[in-house]
């Protein structure tokens, strides 16, 4: 089967240390974290500006890989759905969907705000959010 | 460097069959399109209703992955800008983003609406909109 293969442009650093920090979506209260850019893409940056609002697209390091059916926001007594109908970081490609903000921008750095995602998550790519809010 | 390997859940059919074709977003008015979904991975989609606002992630199969900088929305004449600042297909990690809702759910199969990926492409997720329209 083809495969495609990833490298992360930086890495997050935030106050969120375990999985039990988390909060099941942003929306519910996640903190401000810094992206730190790999030297080898901190060009790619060059531009952004505070308040940009952006999509961060992260990788799902401790991610199952093999799940395809789940329970919705761990309801387990609800029956399982199909993991594409659902959020779950669980899932066949572990790729995350970050909406945030730019609070700061600092020399390879980015402060942004709010994000639910482990310190030490990898992130794969940085996009213009150009969806309404 | 760390390396993540992504493997395809499905492929794009569509009208679209040369980057020629491709409008530069959505919004500009792309056609419909279906998603074969893999046999393996077709449990995944188990309760998706039409209706249902989507993102699709998909792989950019075609792009120059070695971009960090670029011109805005094919404006030559513009001084160039970070790549991450912009939607450019042309970047480290090709990943696309796209809304679209479902329109006919088909058995593997799920017919989407607009959607501005070639023929062809790979898709890597599918994950239910939470943003605003």
């Amino acid at each position: 089967m083809e495969k495609f293969s990833l490298q992360p442009i930086g890495y997050i650093r935030s106050s969120l240390k375990t999985l039990e920090d988390c909060p099941l979506q942003e929306s519910e209260g996640a903190p401000e974290a810094v992206i730190e850019i790999d030297a080898a893409f901190a060009e790619g940056i060059q531009g952004l500006r505070v308040g940009a609002p952006l999509v961060l697209l992260t990788w799902f390091h401790l991610a199952d890989r093999r799940v395809l059916k789940c329970y919705p926001r761990r309801e387990t007594t609800a029956p399982e759905i199909g993991v594409f109908t659902t959020r779950s970081p669980d899932r066949p490609n572990p790729v995350g969907l970050h909406r945030v903000k730019v609070i700061e921008v600092l020399p390879g750095k980015l402060k942004v705000h709010p994000l639910e995602a482990l310190d030490g998550t990898p992130v794969i790519d940085i996009k213009p959010d150009i969806s309404p809010r």
